[in-house]
């Protein structure tokens, strides 16, 4: 039905779509294309399976060219996401995490406000068939759960993209609230926010504290979630930070005593 | 993500899905899948372009077979909804028809509202390209229009039937209002509208109304598209009946004079 009208002025921007290991290049073509549909140009692919450029995917696209033509490839979730500053990511499955899950509508007001108040936004997308691993998972501050049918729940990859972008243009009709719930701060961009778990998980390594080692996965994945659903900001992780630093030099110092 | 789950009670029901004049298996197949991920379970094709039963939409259905395995084929619209009370129509472009436009988040509240009063429904998809005739357009009572950027307006079949069943499913988590502006009145069922149709069509044509002859395609879609906006119920539709032929009749006597 249609296709590109380069007459008509073009709707730009909205939310970064982040593939983890997306397998097939038509299905990173085909959700460039759900994308460009609702307006959402940027694309990022964590780890894709097959080489990249791909011709499948540009031809898949059905014309979303500039979408595949700019999307970044990184290699690791981490980096993809490190200049965002909010990252929500789609899941099929509950999860045994504390985290908040919304619909694909509530998030994409959520994230229209979000990028009212200036802050760079995300949304995760899994593997075809295996969606998000845990440890992704355990970084987003949201989950988004698209409702199906309970005996036959079959959303592919440029489906999930679709809903979530046909979301976004929906909640472009609905006007922006003045105040938002955080008020004036702004969350920590995620570079930094990574950077610190990291810090955190080094020193707790090193003092012995995430043992035993097999169980460390887990329970680092745990402090993340929490810290994640804190939502602090920049100020804060600053804070955090330095309490760590403080926190480790007290021990040094100690155990020279 | 996931699939079939035969251990959990499936959503069943819902509008009826109208194929007219799909070109490929395989879009039917996807179009399916998108049917059953959301609780559509009646899907009906008009004229299906490849060879039906089709291996290739079983295969692309990927686990819905039974919506594939129970579509039925149409020769004509008209016989696809004849026992249908309400039909809504996706359309991309703006139609020169004087015919409601509503978003697929309110058409999917409306159709909750008509289901719930015991009316069928349903909603016409056109051919991948194409889309809709306008002879189609024009029986139907109202339009859906998936909004969609301006400049790359790129949806396919599965992905209309897609958006549309995902709004079914999230309007069902609203509650149905007690009150319904047709009040108790049902709406008449589609086969005795367009049976009312080529009545009046037949008696302007032997009453030499539809000249010059090219143009009464135009003028009876006209007329077509007016009446189905007065959405009238059975009773109506008799009365309009004995108002033609109690019309043609005069004339009759009149002629006789």
């Amino acid at each position: 039905m249609a296709g590109t009208d380069r007459s008509k002025k073009s709707i730009e921007g909205g939310p970064s779509i982040i593939l983890v290991e997306p397998q097939l290049g038509e299905n990173i073509g085909t959700a460039a294309r759900a994308m460009l549909n609702f307006g959402l140009t940027d694309l990022r692919l964590v780890r894709p399976r097959d080489k990249w450029p791909s011709r499948r995917a540009a031809e898949a696209s059905s014309g979303a060219d500039r979408v595949v033509e700019g999307a970044r490839v990184f290699a690791t979730t981490r980096e993809a996401i490190t200049d965002l500053h909010v990252v929500y990511a789609t899941t099929t499955r509950q999860r045994n995490m504390r985290k908040a899950i919304v619909t694909a509508e509530k998030a994409a007001l959520d994230l229209r406000l979000e990028m009212a108040h200036g802050r760079a936004c995300g949304v995760l997308f899994g593997a075809e068939r295996m969606g998000l691993e845990n440890d992704d998972i355990s970084i987003a501050d949201v989950l988004i759960e698209i409702p199906s049918n309970p005996a036959f729940s079959s959303l592919n990859l440029a489906q999930a993209v679709l809903i979530v972008g046909y979301e976004w243009l929906q909640a472009g009709a609905a006007p922006v609230p003045e105040t938002f719930s955080m008020g004036k701060t702004q969350p920590a961009a995620k570079g930094d926010l990574l950077g610190f778990f990291e810090h955190i998980e080094s020193e707790l390594i090193a003092a012995g504290f995430l043992f035993p080692p097999h169980k460390a996965p887990v329970m680092m994945r745990n402090l993340r979630t929490a810290f994640t659903r804190a939502r602090l900001t920049d100020q804060e992780v600053r804070t955090l930070r330095g309490v760590i630093k403080t926190l480790t030099r007290l021990g040094k110092i100690r155990s020279k005593d």
